[in-house]
C-alpha cells in the first residue's frame, strides 16, 4: 500500500473541502449569524488536517486498486468527520454524533435527519446541509478528480466510487469524463433553481431544494418538506428533476453527444419509467379506493411520493405513514430497488434488478435444458457471467447487511418493522422510512448505538457495499510496500 | 411430453393415497365418529380419479426431465385437492378452500391452520391432519418411488421433489435410496412415539405429535400446542426430534453405514447447530433482560422456540408474539434460513446460506485480485460455479416471490409486517408468524384471496421454487410428442 500517495491525495481533498465551507461562512457573515465562529473553526481545523496530510504525503505515485479503495473510503470518512463540525459547533445538534449523522446523511444523499425543527436553523447551516448533499451526489471523488493532475490509476478511484453493475460507460480519459458529468449536473441544478423561482419559490429555498433534488438527497429547509408549499407547480418541477436525477448521468452525456433518442431507447431508463408508472397507478388506486381521496389528488400524491422514494430523494408531499398497507409496502419495495445505475440515487439499482430477473429466467431455462449454455443479454449484448455473479452476490450482501443492521436496531428496542424501515431508508440512501422514522418525524428518537449503525449503513449503501467491505479482508492490508 | 406416462403414474399415486385414507376411516369406525361418511366419500372419489387416470395412462415409458417436473407438481396438487375432501365433507372447516389450505399446509409440512378450535375435532380428522404432514415430510413422490417398479428416469422425479443445493448424495439406485430414507424416517418416528409416551403423553397424542415433529410440520392436537402439556420432558423429546428432523437424512444414512462421526463432521450440520446455539443464547438473554424471565425459563423457552422455528416445525411453547422486538426479529430471520438441505424442513436452507456467504467472500477477494480465479470450497471440495449460480438465483427468486406475495397480501388489508410474516411462515413452510397470524392465533382471519396466495406460497416453498416455476415457461409445454 502506497500510504504517502493516499495521504497526499486525501490532504488535497481536505483543503478543497475547506474551501467549499467558505460558501456558508460567507452566508453567515452576510446575515450576521451566530454560526460565523462555528464555520471559521471548522475551516481552520479542516485546513490544518489537510496541510498536515499534504506535508506528510507524496504528490504523485503509482495508484493501484487498493490505494483506490482506501482513498475513496478515507475521503468519505474524513469529509463526514470534518463536515460535522459546523453542525456540532453551532449548536444545531445536541451532540457531535448527531452532527456526524446529519453530515453523513447529507454526503451520502440519504436525507435522514436528527434535527426536529430545521426552520429555526441559521441560513448558513441550512445551506451547508444542502451543500453536503450536492457535493456527495455526483461523488466527492468524482468532483475531486476534475482538479487532480491527470494521474495514472485515477480510474481506480472512479470505479471505487461509482461501481455500478454495467461496466465501462466510463471513458479512458477519466478526468474529462468526470468534468463532463459535473457540467451536466451543474447545468441541471441551475435550470432547476430558475424554474423553482419561476413557480414561486424564494431564491434561497430554490437553491437549497435544487441542490438536494439533483443529489436525490431530500433535505428541505422546511419541516413539512415540499408539503409546506402546497403548490402544484413546485411539485411538478421537483418531480421532473427527481426523475432526471434518478437516471443515468452517463446516458445524459451520450445523449448530449448523440441525441436525446439515446435516453428513450435505454433499457434501464425504460424500466425505470415503467416501474414509476405502475407503482403510481397502484398507489393512486389504493388511495382513491381505501381513503376516498379524489382521483386527481390521489394521482398527484402517488406520483410525487413514488418518484421521491424510488429516486431515494425522500421529500414528502403527504404523510405516507398514514397510507393504506399496500401503498406502504409498494414504497418499501421501491426503497430497495432505488434509481438507475450511474445516477445520484441509492438502492440496489434498476439495472441490477433487471439482470437478476433475466438471470432467474435463464436458470429456469437451464432446469429443462441442463446442457445448454444460457446467455443473459442486456441492451443487445450478452453479459459477462462474472458481472452476473457480482450482481447476484451484491443482492445477497445487500439483504444480509439489511438483516444484520435491523437485528442491531431491534436490540435498541425498535419494533421489527420500524427497524427494517430505518435500515432500508439509510442503506438505500432514501431518508424517511415508516413508523417512528416516518416522513413527518425524524431520526432523533434513535439512540446513539442505533445512530452509529445507521451511519455505517448510509456509507455502505452510498459506496455500493464493496468499496467498504473489501477493507475488512485481512489480506487487503498485507502491505507490499512499507509506510 | 409423455402425457400417458404422467397419467399412469399419477393414477397409481391416487390409488395409494386412497389406501392411506383407510387409516383415519378405521379410527372413525372404531370411535363411531360422524366423520365416517366423509372419509368413505373421499376414498371413493380419490379411487375413481386414480382408476380413470390409470385406465387412460400408460404403465411404463420413457421418463424425461419434463415428465418428472409435471408428475411431481401434479402429485402435490392432486393430493392437496383430494386430501381436502375429508376436512370439507366432515364440516371441520367452513369452506372447501379452507380444507385445501389445511391440507396443503399439512402436506407441505407448513403447519399453518385455519381451524380455530382443533380440540373439538373428531380423532379421525386429527389423525388425517397429522398424516398429511407425515406423508409430505419425506416427500410424497419419494415415498411413492418405493412402490414403483424400477423405472428409468425415476431420478428425475427424485430431483424435482428433493432439489437441494449440494447435488448427488443420491444413490444411483434411486429406489433403494428412497426406501432407506423412509426406513430411517419411520425408525425415528416410532422411537419418538415411544419416548413421548414414556414422558407422559397419551398414545394418540404421541402418534400425532411424532408424525408432525418428524415432518417438521407442527400441527398439534391441542390448541395451545406443546404449551398445553407444560412438561419439561415432553419439550425435551420434541426438541431433540425437531433437531433430528431439521438435519440431512442423507447424512443419517451415511452415518448408519459408516458411523455417527460423519454427522458431527458435516459442515452444514455444524453450522445448523451453531445457529441454533447462538440464536438461543441471544433470545434467552433478551427474555431475561427485557422481560425479567428467570434464566432457566428463558433458556428453556428460547431453545424450544428457536428449534421449532428454525426447523420450520412451528410448535409453540410460549407466545413469542409478546417477546421483545429483537427476539421476534431473530425468529423472523430463522424462518428465512430454515433447516438443512435433505431434511424435512423448509426455508432457504443452511447449506445455501453458507454457500452464499462463501460466494460473497470470494467476490470481495476478486475485487482486489481481479484476474485471479476464485474457488469456493465446501466440505473439502470445490463447488461447481453452475451450482453457485443456481444458489444465488434461488435466493433472489425466494425474496422476489416473498415480496410479490406480501404485496398481494397487503392488498387484502393486512399491515406490512403481518403480511410479511404470513408469507414467510408459508413460503418457508414454518406455520405460525407474527401479529394476526401469531402462534396463539390461526390463519382464519385471512380472506379467500389471501388464502389462495398462501397456498401457492406453501407449494412453492416445499418444492423449492424451481419445480413449479419451470412450468410457467411457454417453452416447457412445446410438446415434442403428442398427447
Amino acid at each position: 500500500m502506497n500510504y504517502s500517495l493516499v495521504e497526499g491525495i486525501l490532504g488535497r481533498l481536505m483543503v478543497a473541502y475547506a474551501a467549499f465551507m467558505g460558501a456558508p461562512l460567507l452566508v453567515s457573515l452576510i446575515w450576521q449569524e451566530k454560526s460565523v465562529l462555528a464555520f471559521l473553526i471548522s475551516i481552520v481545523v479542516t485546513l490544518i488536517l489537510g496541510v498536515i496530510l499534504v506535508a506528510h504525503g507524496a504528490k504523485d505515485g503509482r495508484m493501484g486498486l487498493r490505494e483506490g479503495f482506501v482513498i475513496v473510503a478515507g475521503a468519505w470518512i474524513l469529509t463526514g468527520i470534518t463536515g460535522a463540525l459546523p453542525f456540532a459547533l453551532s449548536g444545531a445538534v445536541p451532540t457531535y454524533l448527531d452532527g456526524l449523522f446529519e453530515t453523513v446523511s447529507g454526503l451520502t444523499t440519504t436525507g435522514a435527519s436528527v434535527i426536529d425543527n430545521v426552520e429555526i436553523l441559521p441560513r448558513s447551516i441550512l445551506l451547508w446541509r444542502s451543500m453536503t448533499q450536492w457535493l456527495g451526489g455526483m461523488g466527492i471523488i468524482v468532483l475531486f478528480i476534475v482538479f487532480l493532475p491527470n494521474m495514472t490509476g485515477a480510474v481506480h478511484l472512479f470505479k471505487a466510487e461509482v461501481p455500478g453493475p454495467i461496466s465501462e460507460r466510463v471513458l479512458p480519459r477519466i478526468r474529462d469524463n468526470a468534468l463532463k458529468l459535473w457540467q451536466i449536473y451543474l447545468g441541471f441544478t441551475i435550470t432547476q433553481i430558475l424554474l423553482l423561482m419561476l413557480v414561486g419559490m424564494t431564491w434561497f429555498d430554490a437553491i437549497n431544494h435544487s441542490f438536494t433534488t439533483m443529489a436525490t438527497g431530500g433535505f428541505s429547509t422546511k419541516g413539512a418538506s415540499i408539503m409546506y408549499y402546497d403548490s402544484l407547480g413546485i411539485e411538478l418541477v421537483v418531480i421532473i428533476f427527481m426523475i432526471i436525477a434518478g437516471g443515468n448521468f452517463g446516458l445524459y452525456y451520450l445523449a448530449w453527444r448523440s441525441g436525446v433518442k439515446k435516453i428513450l431507447k435505454d433499457v434501464e431508463f425504460q424500466f425505470y419509467l415503467l416501474i414509476i408508472a405502475v407503482s403510481t397507478l397502484m398507489i393512486a388506486l389504493s388511495l382513491w379506493w381505501t381513503m376516498g381521496t379524489g382521483s386527481g389528488n390521489s394521482l398527484r400524491q402517488a406520483l410525487f411520493q413514488v418518484v421521491s422514494i424510488m429516486t431515494t430523494t425522500g421529500y414528502a408531499s403527504a404523510d405516507f405513514n398514514q397510507w393504506p398497507s399496500v401503498s406502504k409496502f409498494i414504497l418499501l419495495c421501491l426503497m430497495f430497488i432505488g434509481g438507475s445505475a450511474g445516477s445520484t440515487a441509492g438502492g440496489i439499482k434498476v439495472s441490477r434488478i433487471i439482470l437478476l430477473f433475466k438471470l432467474g429466467w435463464a436458470e429456469l431455462r437451464r432446469a429443462i435444458h441442463p446442457k445448454a449454455v444460457i446467455n443473459v443479454r442486456f441492451a443487445k449484448s450478452s453479459v459477462d457471467p462474472v458481472v452476473l455473479n457480482t450482481v447476484a452476490v451484491f443482492f445477497f450482501l445487500f439483504l444480509s447487511i439489511f438483516a444484520f443492521a435491523t437485528l442491531l436496531l431491534t436490540a435498541t428496542g425498535l419494533e421489527p418493522f420500524d427497524a427494517m424501515s430505518a435500515v432500508v431508508a439509510t442503506l438505500g440512501n432514501v431518508g424517511p422510512g415508516f413508523g417512528v422514522v416516518g416522513p413527518m418525524t425524524t431520526f432523533s428518537s434513535i439512540n446513539p448505538f442505533g445512530e452509529s449503525v445507521l451511519i455505517l449503513c448510509m456509507l455502505l449503501g452510498r459506496l455500493e457495499l464493496f468499496t467498504l467491505l473489501v477493507l475488512i479482508q485481512p489480506e487487503f492490508w498485507h502491505s507490499r510496500k512499507g509506510w
